[in-house]
């Protein structure tokens, strides 16, 4: 299961404060912090800073390098801010969040994947907007998956994101999500398929139970990689808890060393 | 989902002490916390006291029945004792846990079944014993459910138990008995799929993250009811957000009122 990291996201109030006022220490110890709770990836996002996002990008990028090892996410719809953090980053294989099939975000993120050899989340997304139903996940996924295949993107390298809907909007939202997830999981067996675990919950009241719940019930379905918090320890003993049931966790290893480093006594 | 409350199970010492000593208010204190944490029917168990089962078991029925109007579940593979229970049990239409294909025990589990009109939990183990992979459990599980069928009981009033065995066993514990699950649902639709849910956590510590990993990941699977602890708030949680994600509670109205009655302010 591979983790990406959340929290370092200007969405969440300290954070703002942090990329504000370049408070280097702050940054710095919640990305040691992330990559210590056994995150892979680091996703970086100062999205609501529009006027200078490409600069403030480029500083997070620096400062979190500064303090892990773990490659990061670029995290923008906006190739110019993407294009500024890849070029003073010098760790190791990132991923751009995200690519997408709508005609203006097409070319130049796949340009800068292919200059900067970075993986990609793609978004089940194109002109015709968000997928309605489980149908439409998996034939806006294909169609991607199918053009980063021609456009000389490896399989691996793609971390396929189906867009499902928070259940709030609609009962249906959520067997929806997992049976697309499930169905592009059978087609495209070495495509990463990942979620930002949060949405799914949007509009209820104690997230955390429902967001729990959707990374047991997508990683059952076949999800192997999430955006979410590593620092919520229920959530990854829960997460270490299934990849021992899915087989993923050979004589149960990881859940053990898990337990030992964080939860012994509990 | 139907939550069978595994609470009253002489196994647990607490309820062995109030067994031995007939402490009704105890006793009937945990069959009220089962049915207001939101049990659909208690499973009553008195197993280790071998000598005087049949009695124990009858005068739990009676203590269980005088402080919740949940059905009952007769927990014992001996059919004197389910019978001496169920003629004194006045309530809903209770369950016998549980009925096997092993020759000793089908004939009698089911004469008790149809003489008191009750349903059956039943498990896909034969004379030939437990099953050892996903296509066993699948085929005595068919077995199982047909022999039942052609007995008179109905589909509906089948509850089968797929028999899966602790992950601390083999790592392909838990993925087979999914997988055991998602077939049996497919091939049964009407038939209910019920678990232990902490068999699967047997020899692991920090058992409780297993057991709520297994129990939306059997959910997603297909299981809809389950033998587990209704007073474990986080599972429950689990529970109710696993059900909103499978678009079985419309608008969350059943996640929405557990929350405000048990969880707002958390």
């Amino acid at each position: 299961m591979i983790i990406i990291g959340e929290k370092l996201n200007s969405s969440i109030q300290s954070v703002h404060d942090a990329v504000e006022a370049r408070d280097v220490r702050f940054i710095q110890e919640l990305a040691k912090q992330q990559d210590e709770a056994g995150a892979s990836y680091l996703d970086i996002n100062v999205g609501v800073f529009i006027e200078n996002e490409p600069e403030l990008l480029s500083w997070l990028t620096v400062t979190a390098s500064e303090a892990t090892r773990l490659p990061l996410v670029f995290d923008s719809p906006d190739p110019k801010a993407v294009e500024m953090a890849l070029s003073v980053y010098t760790g190791k294989k990132p991923l751009i969040n995200s690519i997408t099939l709508e005609s203006e975000r097409y070319d130049p993120m796949l340009e800068l994947a292919l200059k900067y050899k970075t993986g990609l989340i793609a978004l089940c997304l194109d002109d015709d907007g968000m997928p309605e139903n489980a149908e439409q996940s998996v034939q806006k996924g294909c169609r991607i998956v199918e053009e980063l295949m021609i456009s000389g993107i490896k399989a691996e390298d793609v971390y396929l994101d189906p867009m499902i809907a928070p259940i709030s909007t609609s009962s249906e939202a959520g067997i929806n999500g997992l049976k697309a997830i499930a169905e592009l999981r059978r087609l495209h067996p070495r495509v990463h398929i990942v979620c930002g675990l949060s949405n799914i919950s949007y509009g209820l009241p104690a997230r955390k139970f429902i967001n729990r719940s959707f990374l047991v019930a997508a990683m059952t379905s076949g999800l192997d990689a999430a955006i979410m918090n590593p620092l919520d320890k229920e959530m990854m003993c829960l997460m270490y808890g299934t990849r021992a049931l899915l087989g993923q966790d050979e004589y149960c290893i990881d859940y053990l060393d898990y337990y030992r480093s964080e939860l012994a006594g509990n």
